[in-house]
């Protein structure tokens, strides 16, 4: 065992009701600067916006900690509200409301695996729910109990220990509740990285990526967290499972597959280790964007870059609405964000290429830092426009090839028709692509009307859901599966591999204790 | 549904009990050859050959096939014989001797999906167990019922039709019993292949693949069968499971992840869809063989090709003793075959740079299909060695780089330390590179006593297998677990995860008629 160190980080408030840190929150001000710039050409809204609300007031807790270890629970008001809810547009939208029904009786921070396996023991003597927490910025009721029993969110901020950087096998091992930039801040000095970057990369733990199988923003090639598991360490309340480390094996089904999206209903990640990489230097980098007149030209363009073998580490290809509204470009064509990094990096050519031979023209030279620090900006803008009244959501997929063009005609004609007055507005990306498919990612964006925007979005969400379904793709590409995934899932999930799941789930969690409703 | 078309193969003879077709077994006058020239100079054999068995004698069936499907079903002698065993050389060995003790009773040949069922409801009822068999090359004794109740070898190698060939996504929709050879053909006029060439290719299937969890002789990157699954439709007591077919998902833990590696205890995988993708061109490979004159040195080489970013489809390390007996290196140097394929063809410069700073030499243009033919050539000649009285056996494994020296020295002293006289060759290469580590794979030969070489080779795999459990290897990369690797896999896999697969098995197979005494 590799002595531990601890990343230092100076205490910064997060905010309990919306996205990331209390300070980035938009102000009152700017939530009106953004209705008048941005929206009020295209979207019907009134200029009012929804107040920041005060501290919350929540019945008293149910459940009294267990003096043994009393020190690792709290009671506190806004730690729990803070733990009620994920960050879908929903949870924030009931926060701002105040709507704060079923909070968890206690947060738990387990400091060891110790402390994990008491609390587990004490939650299944007193009949209390588990619900397993990393940065808590799930999209999908991943981390919001909805069920009667007193519940505890156990939050693994707190095992948040690097242990050894590992250079002559480029790994890590790593507890549970590290977040994105310690993880990398760690890794620098050895001159390695982990190479993976969701969208809350800053707010997201290791443990939440795997037990969500979270997806980076690396479009092609090892990009799922699954790529960079060398072995898992799982805490469930029969006992502690361990995977070998071995770079890769064939001795029976794959013990790290069951846990990897098992979304804490299996047992608790503590501790992985980690497949990380060099990082390229800057010359082992280079980007374009590429505009082309058709939007199925552009499609056929990545289809054919993924297919002539090459792994570009950026191929975001934006169709002309999200072309307009993200990256600016007034001229209606689609736009593709491609980049390359590592020794493989003269293939950018050959990718440019393939874009002419499909009408694209390369535009400028692509800035990612630009474009990565507007993408892990958007979700304070998306919690400002909520504010001022709209329903800002996403929902992602992937399907084949043959499939794309009439999921992504379905998908917007669903949420059209779904939505208030039929006006809204929806955009796709591709945020990942295999050579066998892309992962389109929608954003929709409609007018709510004030204290109705659950509903409305949830009516939204079932008609997307159901176009998604009834077009060949999965209910989640990365988003994990949640509470708010399950009715699809239940069509696209073979009913006796759930069967399994649960036989797994009775062997492991016997009483059922933890995150009960989600994933089953 | 797609037309379903199967593919034309003359009818060629098996061996029953050797390696491959009947009529490419050496002859007498072959083998005494190959003594006097390979061997003489450096084994203690009296070039003696054991005769081919003629055919074999067995105990009556147990069981009558049913009637309303007699026609899958035979009790003829030489087929059951056949199925007997694997292709391990303690398979060959026994069978050379005529040990024969547990055939199936009956052999049977699904031609549909809905036989198998069929076929599994009957043996439910008749109390029968049933081994799932592909194209029976297991070295594992992964085909080889060792129990007591009457048994089935179900052959599925006439579920052998090829569906269709999915240009647009680079897929293919095949049965589990179509062989490598036969899939390749049906790819190979749309221009795309499997690129999925274990040793045993032209006599393992799709289904066996699968079920195994087998590794293509590709040395990097996406190599393993697992990596080409879109989706599965398997066969279970309890009815069929099937996957959706996606290009990626994270709707909680992968359906296809519990029968990758299943080895038919599970269910019957009938069907899949796998990724293929476009055939090279002749300008899009190259390839050349380095020469290192410390093999440390060519170690380090290969661990840094591989965390330099670079993905050689070849990347094949032959140890000294390797290179002098397999490549007829005769200067006590260590070979290094490398070789880059498609896009990426160009950095095999950037390989040979890594290879001059760790002191290698390039020495020839490397001659793949050369290559090629007398690796898939070896199991012949091993058959031959095995009638002049020797052991011949591979051992493989994967562990980290900085296990590895530690444990290729381990290896190579358990087993001249096992074996009789202590007079044992052991050669080593790596079959499979990754960042993080080497799938090294020995091959042990040593002189055997005419009737002890099962108890000679048991004693020298025992001793093998724990020098490799001590030295952070896993059981098996790519040879599975059958029924040979689980005294071990018992100390490699967690206790509780075996419970999980136990409870998985109560679930789909509650008779536990599959493949009984393997994997658990």
């Amino acid at each position: 065992m590799a002595a531990w160190h601890s990343p230092s980080a100076a205490w910064r408030e997060r905010s309990w009701w919306g996205w990331g840190w209390a300070g980035e929150a938009l102000d009152d001000d700017a939530c009106r600067r953004l209705a008048e710039t941005a929206l009020r050409p295209w979207m019907p809204i009134d200029g009012s916006v929804l107040p920041v609300p005060y501290d919350p007031v929540l019945d008293p807790p149910r459940l009294i900690p267990p003096s043994i270890m009393e020190e690792a629970f709290t009671a506190d008001s806004v730690t729990r509200a803070a733990h009620t809810y994920g960050k879908a547009f929903r949870d924030v939208v009931r926060a701002l409301h105040g709507r704060l029904e079923n909070p968890p009786d206690l947060v738990c921070h387990p400091r060891t695996a110790h402390d994990v396996v008491a609390t587990l023991d004490w939650a299944e003597a007193v009949g209390a729910a588990v619900v397993p927490y990393g940065g808590g910025t799930s999209v999908v009721g991943g981390v919001e109990y909805r069920g009667d029993a007193p519940w505890i969110s156990l939050d693994l901020s707190r095992l948040n220990r690097i242990g050894e950087v590992d250079e002559v096998n480029h790994a890590v091992r790593v507890q549970a509740g590290v977040f994105g930039p310690a993880l990398e801040q760690a890794l620098a000095p050895h001159g390695l990285t982990l190479r993976h970057y969701p969208q809350s990369f800053e707010f997201s733990t290791v443990g939440g990526w795997l037990a969500t199988r979270s997806a980076g923003h690396y479009a092609t090639g090892p990009t799922r967290i699954d790529d960079f598991v060398e072995a898992l360490r799982v805490i469930t309340p029969q006992g502690p499972v361990e995977s070998l480390r071995v770079p890769g094996s064939g001795a029976g089904p794959s013990t790290d597959a069951l846990f990897l999206g098992s979304e804490g209903t299996l047992g608790v990640i503590v501790e992985a280790w980690l497949r990380v990489s060099a990082r390229p230097s800057s010359s082992e980098r280079a980007s374009t964007s590429v505009a082309f007149p058709v939007y199925a030209e552009a499609v056929a363009a990545v289809r054919a870059i993924l297919q002539a073998g090459l792994r570009p580490s950026n191929c975001r290809l934006l169709d002309p609405v999200e072309a307009m509204l993200n990256a600016g470009a007034t001229d209606g064509q689609a736009r593709l964000l491609l980049g390359f990094e590592g020794p493989t990096t003269p293939l950018l050519a050959d990718a440019l290429t393939i874009c002419a031979d499909h009408g694209g023209t390369a535009t400028s030279k692509g800035d990612q830092g630009t474009w990565r620090d507007a993408f892990l900006r958007a979700p304070y803008t998306r919690d400002a426009l909520i504010r001022l009244g709209l329903v800002v959501e996403t929902v992602e997929t992937a399907c084949t090839w043959s499939r794309f063009d009439a999921l992504h005609a379905a998908v917007i004609a669903a949420a059209q028709a779904a939505a208030p007055a039929r006006v809204a507005v929806v955009t796709c990306r591709f945020t990942h692509a295999y050579p066998d498919g892309p992962a389109p990612y929608f954003t929709i964006i409609t007018p709510a009307r004030r204290g109705a925007e659950v509903a409305i979005w949830d009516e939204i969400k079932a008609a997307v859901s159901e176009a998604i379904a009834a077009n060949g793709g999965t209910i989640t590409h990365h988003h994990a599966v949640g509470r708010d995934h399950l009715p699809w899932l239940a069509e696209q999930r073979d009913p006796l591999f759930t069967d399994v799941l649960r036989a797994a789930k009775r062997t492991l969690d016997p009483r059922g204790i933890l995150n009960p409703g989600a994933l089953f």
